[in-house]
């Protein structure tokens, strides 16, 4: 293994992360807050570090997919540890565990917390909180991308191991193009919710923390009831940017370059929009008694579906108290998550149609034997191995899944409260139900089960593959062996 | 699709359906029960219908895989339909979806009942009800195989439809041989049990019904507290017995053959074994707090591993008391099932560990991309085709699974109820957790509910494509274009 490059990298993340750290600085600026002063001495040692460990380009640059897969995982545990020392150090955050957990969740854009009370963290502590949700959101390393200049062609490893979905697909051919475009429409839909937001009259810090937190679809609020407290028309405009968040960028590149027949063409997004109209429409019907008006009803449920499929995590009331059948349709929808190519978790649309079409097929089949129809995804032919990898992540996925949840089981909490923690956590999402729904949060869990869960958010946000690659031995028996 | 034959195998299928009521009826000689009449009258009606309908064999007996599921999805329908007749116009079970739910719930061999109290029951009604675990366990159209003179090969499909797992291999080259050696192991085995228990000093009416329980795995007892108030002795053969009919039956058709060495090879088998012994040891130490010994908490955990891993469904104390840790265990059981081609559900350990090693092989070939290593399963390689039919069958399995429980939500019952209840009987096991545990039954739900659990429990032990293929509208608007 090219373990320079990968060191190379680690420091470019590192300085990276201590530019990052001005941002709540100036807040704390703002504020007059002392405990920004951790921010710009940790923002310092970041970027010193990571001086030292990239200075120097290494002479062989060449990035496989798993350097690929060993630097993202890496740089996110690196990104996390230095980002949860503001909280430690300064004591807002009493234990260093619980720092760790509180950052993770939100570079992987999951958004489960482990504070009981949000509003009383200083304003600066807020602002890095939901930034690193935006960070998280479209990857830390597609950014690098976006301003490294590399000459190989070898970056779409990287591209690979940080984007979700089962497919990548670069917009155009060269992958730096790729990352600026995509942060470019990044920046300006997120600029455009904050626009949006204040005009509807909400203060600005909470309307920066908010945008960031629908971008990334991550969910971190500043107020302890979340989103509750938000005017209807704030609620409508976020809802609206959580479902936009959760469409295939390519979608919106395809749209930029005026190709809009192209883009309503999309397969993931129809399905996708399809899942979240009906979801709400059910869970209006199942919730109708509870409101005033069928309006409201549909407007919460709208809420509440949107922010559980982008795997965002905002809650504009306790959803833990609706009936069974529309709870059972939010787990539903916590696993099949947003669309591939967008800054949601889960299982993914496509991955979900695809799935469905191939079962369709298979039975098909079984009562035409002889007919040979050739399966097709976004107007390509679904090759076979694709559908077999396809069946590998679903098969890894549950693994996880069940084996989180027994670990989790060792503290003896109900079964509602281990599967939807593991669940939330898994596919990024943030509150779970029971123990830990909306109005609640992650911190009675013992540090074992934090650190699975912790895992688990790392292994949703990164697709599972990174992790795993990076805790197998046999990358490192190998990579020692070789030096 | 060839009508005639499938009306034919129906035919045949009541045929034997009223020769097997003559069971019931010597048991209602025995202890001198009026209920026994119904047995005697309906065991008549299904032969006439039978007569009717098989007196004449059809010309044409081509069986190809559609016929073979539709065949096999109606004959498992129709038994039930006819099985569920005494129990209802006895009144002994005074509603008919309830009388149907427990004789389906018979046949798949799941076990789960609708009874508050088994021991109201008679005699007679008791026995069939154990028996029809028997008769479901091996499969009535695998008997009909064994007796019935066929010339084709076109049986071979018929047995693939109604036999459990990935892959269906006939034991000899002519099926009607495969299928008779198949019940000659099954029956044998039954009697061992029954004299094992009989020499315990159970008593030959309980030893008979707990023996056909096991050997189909189906769970239903004489008693209300299922196997709690048997000895130690009695209970310990019973979890023998519940492992052994788990095992895959080519197992014991080696050593039938003296062919030891190549039985103990079997990768499934020892999987198999190492999951039950490695579960009940972490059970073990889980409650090792509530006996007074470590070796009763093991006998114990032992009971309920191999009655939930083989799907029996027997319990020997209220496991819905247990830890979390433990519980989850069991639901995890739940899920991986029994070896394939042996009487019991689950996703089965052969899909589990083939899902493992593609698995561990897709991580291998991230490390090492240029490694190309062909994956095998008991000593031949796993071919493409199966990895992704693999991947199907798990993808078409949650998503029934998930539907199932979105429906029975609308009752409003708690999500650890919904989830195990379709849990248990998606795998043919009978008992679940919470308001459906091992002390309690499945009698609250409503009509609506019952009948998506009855459509789980028959495809469960069908496989699914059975079921599909039946309710598939492709397969009715051909068969009636074509006559």
């Amino acid at each position: 293994m090219n373990l320079g490059i990968v060191v190379y990298f680690l420091g470019c993340i590192l300085t990276i992360e201590g530019i990052l750290m001005i941002f709540p600085c100036v807040i704390a600026c703002i504020y007059r807050e002392t405990s920004g002063f951790w921010f710009l001495g940790i923002g310092c040692i970041c970027g010193l570090i990571g001086w030292l460990m990239a200075h120097r380009r290494p002479q062989n640059s060449v990035v496989y997919a798993k350097e690929g897969f060993v630097a993202v995982s890496l740089s996110w545990i690196v990104l996390s540890l230095f980002g949860a020392l503001p909280f430690w150090l300064s004591r807002e955050i009493s234990r260093f565990e619980d720092a760790l957990f509180e950052v993770i969740s939100g570079f992987t854009t999951t958004g489960s917390s482990i504070l009981n009370d949000v509003e009383a963290l200083s304003h600066c502590m807020l602002a890095w909180r939901s930034f690193t949700h935006w960070i998280g959101g479209m990857g830390v390393l597609v950014f690098l991308l976006a301003i490294l200049p590399m000459g190989a062609g070898y970056n779409i490893h990287i591209m690979r191991a940080e984007s979700p979905g089962p497919v990548v697909s670069k917009l155009v051919p060269r992958v730096k193009t790729s990352a600026s475009i995509l942060y470019m429409i990044y920046t300006g839909m997120t600029v455009a919710q904050i626009l949006l937001l204040l005009a509807g009259g909400m203060h600005w810090f909470d309307a920066i923390c908010i945008s960031f937190g629908s971008a990334g679809t991550g969910g971190f609020g500043v107020l302890n009831d979340s989103c509750g407290s938000y005017t209807v028309y704030q609620q409508v405009v976020t809802t609206i940017f959580m479902i936009l968040f959760g469409v295939n960028f390519n979608f919106y590149y395809l749209l930029l370059i005026r190709k809009p027949k192209d883009a309503f063409k999309s397969e993931e997004v129809r399905a996708y929009l399809a899942i979240i109209f009906a979801s709400a429409l059910l869970i209006t019907w199942n919730i109708r008694g509870d409101f005033s008006s069928l309006l409201t009803a549909f407007q919460q449920s709208m809420f509440q579906v949107a922010s559980i499929i982008t795997t965002t995590g905002f809650s504009s009331l306790d959803f833990d108290l609706w009936p069974s059948f529309s709870k059972w349709i939010l787990v539903m929808l916590m696993f099949i998550g947003a669309c591939a190519g967008s800054t949601g978790g889960g299982l993914k649309v496509s991955r979900v149609v695809m799935a469905v079409k191939t079962g369709a097929r298979e039975i098909q089949s079984l009562i035409h034997p002889r007919s040979i129809k050739v399966l097709k995804f976004e107007g390509k032919p679904m090759e076979s191995s694709l559908i077999r990898s396809l069946g590998v992540y679903f098969a890894i996925y549950f693994v996880t899944l069940f084996v989180s949840i027994l670990v989790l089981s060792l503290e003896n909490y109900d079964l509602e409260t281990n599967f939807t923690a593991v669940a939330a956590t898994r596919n990024n999402i943030g509150p779970g139900l029971s123990k830990v729904g909306a109005t609640c949060n992650f911190s009675f869990f013992n540090p074992l089960s934090k650190v699975v869960l912790m895992f688990d958010m790392l292994a949703g946000r990164l697709e599972l593959f990174p992790m795993l690659v990076l805790f197998s031995p046999q990358t490192w028996t190998q990579a020692l062996k070789k030096g």
